[in-house]
């Protein structure tokens, strides 16, 4: 089969791999019908060292079931099912818990044996802990936020929910890339009637403001914090929805969050050491949020997105073939593109 | 009267200083009954810069109210009173929210116009909002217990009601100081049925068995985090509270803090930066906790102890008279006192 491939910084090639096959009995294999490029998969385009092998890339995907091992007994062939960002067994302490990026025997997309995203299909081990059926259709627009609800969307619920956003709560989401526009739309479905939108790309905050943004906040660093905290009697929002994952971006969350307020992290961060010392302390700022547990939301945002109410695949700007993959990576690096869907 | 005023490292003074009066008709003049060393009291003693002037010290006390302004409604002379470590107008939107350590009215104890806890008497700016009446005693352990509700006890009480403690979660205490232990006491309050505390001096670890730990661990760095994580199947518990503030013991906590889970700090943070990168991120922990907002947990603690459920005032070890005030910093810098009482 065709997939993605990643060689190092700007280096990625889509390629002819090893058809995918069941190993162990809890095995599906997933015929990919559509995939996308994350925000994330830009940090080893912009920095991975040169790989002679290369490895797999690409964890966002819905398709239809081809095959499942004897074991698999929630999903079977034809079924239409997405896949969160990371697999999980659905079973374990952690995964009852809600927090299956930390199951006992998930791990990644793109790793030894286990398929990449970004390809024809997929080996997905752990099929009935992993997979969830989805409705069957072949509605362009409700295919694109099915798939977000293997990552981005799932991500931006899972910063407004850790950091408590609810009706009372004012929200300010940095960043306006995929995640944090979903942060906006998740913001918004949980309540929050102020959200400060913090980005400067104006067709992306356009459509901040359509998912709820109500204040759109192009300023950064000390401007930017300037601007919040007039906008909120020098006080600050309750909550930050930090979506960028970059040292001036965390400082700049806490340069809004108001006292006793909640600042949640969901760009993977770019630093060892932050600032969380006695000024933190002195104001009860909590930090919270990290690798968002995909899987455990997705049956509940599921329900807002079959009825149309929420429309987070809007977030897809850009639509290309799989073996177009490379180009869609530059188009995303470059900012020409919001997020790019493979089809 | 006499009071205590610091000089510099390593120099309290016991000396004459003005009375007291009224300045605000808000204000109110409490004679003290008790007061105490807190652990943060240390730190200026260990290291503050030599100053010509001094300033005063002493952030916890109760006492009689002696006189009142004109629009003091709450409490009057006679009154038996406690006052929180910081002071407030118990009506801003942050009291209102339980923040009073965030309060728009608010000020610390030992500043321009206002005294310290350890000495004869104290002007309390904001009286109706500060101080919180007590049924008359002569009892000392009850007196203790009573002024533990000042700082310490409220502290742990913070730390473990932040951290998220109740009866399904796990608990490491770090820190065997008068905090900790009070950490201990408010996690069994809240129902916690394993309480882990870290801790070397075992004077101080039984009184932490008779407040509640189910098991001491004396061992640090990395063998104390390997220590807790065999003894909770290499998960670690679901909460940390950190009563130290130092960096080794934060980075201690965040080893021995399970995924998903909350660690919360009471120690004021001897360090500006530190490690929340990739590692916490990936792991979904959330970082908490701050000053003690004492007022507002006041009359919830004061219930129970009132009841002599709980005893908070164990943990002062040593009582002395106001004159012997120096020798108590030296003995609690020491460590020969785990907590000095001034009478």
């Amino acid at each position: 089969m065709r997939a993605t491939v990643i060689y190092g910084a700007g280096d990625v090639r889509v390629e002819t791999v090893p058809d995918p096959k069941l190993l162990e009995p809890t095995d599906a294999i997933v015929s990919v019908v559509r995939s996308c490029i994350c925000g994330s998969d830009l940090w080893p385009y912009a920095s991975m060292k040169r790989s002679e092998r290369g490895r797999r890339i690409g964890h966002e995907f819905l398709g239809l079931v081809e095959e499942t091992g004897a074991d698999v007994t929630t999903v079977g062939k034809g079924d239409l099912v997405v896949a969160p960002f990371v697999f999980s067994d659905n079973t374990c302490q952690y995964c009852q818990e809600g927090l299956h990026t930390s199951c006992e025997h998930g791990g990644n997309w793109g790793t030894k044996d286990v398929d990449g995203g970004q390809g024809e299909a997929v080996r997905v081990p752990q099929a009935d802990g992993t997979l969830v059926k989805l409705p069957h259709t072949e509605d362009d627009d409700l295919l694109a936020s099915y798939l977000t609800l293997s990552d981005v969307f799932s991500t931006g619920h899972h910063c407004a929910t850790t950091a408590g956003v609810n009706e009372r709560k004012t929200v300010t989401v940095i960043g306006d890339g995929a995640v944090g526009l979903s942060a906006v739309l998740a913001a918004k479905r949980l309540g929050a009637e102020q959200i400060f939108l913090m980005g400067r790309h104006q067709a992306r905050t356009d459509l901040g403001r359509e998912f709820g943004a109500t204040d759109v906040v192009a300023e950064r660093g000390e401007e930017g914090i300037a601007k919040v905290l007039e906008l909120t009697s020098g006080q600050g929002t309750h909550t930050v929805l930090e979506c960028v994952g970059t040292k001036p971006a965390f400082e700049m969350g806490l340069g809004v969050v108001r006292a006793g307020g909640t600042l949640s992290r969901v760009g993977v961060p770019q630093y060892e050491e932050g600032p969380i010392g006695p000024a933190l302390f002195r104001r009860n700022v909590t930090i919270t949020g990290g690798v968002a547990p995909a899987r455990h939301y997705i049956p509940e945002l599921l329900v807002d997105v079959l009825d149309g109410k929420y429309q987070p695949g809007k977030v897809f700007d850009r639509t290309i073939g799989l073996e177009a993959v490379p180009e869609g990576y530059r188009a995303m690096a470059d900012r020409e593109a919001l997020k790019v869907l493979v089809k």
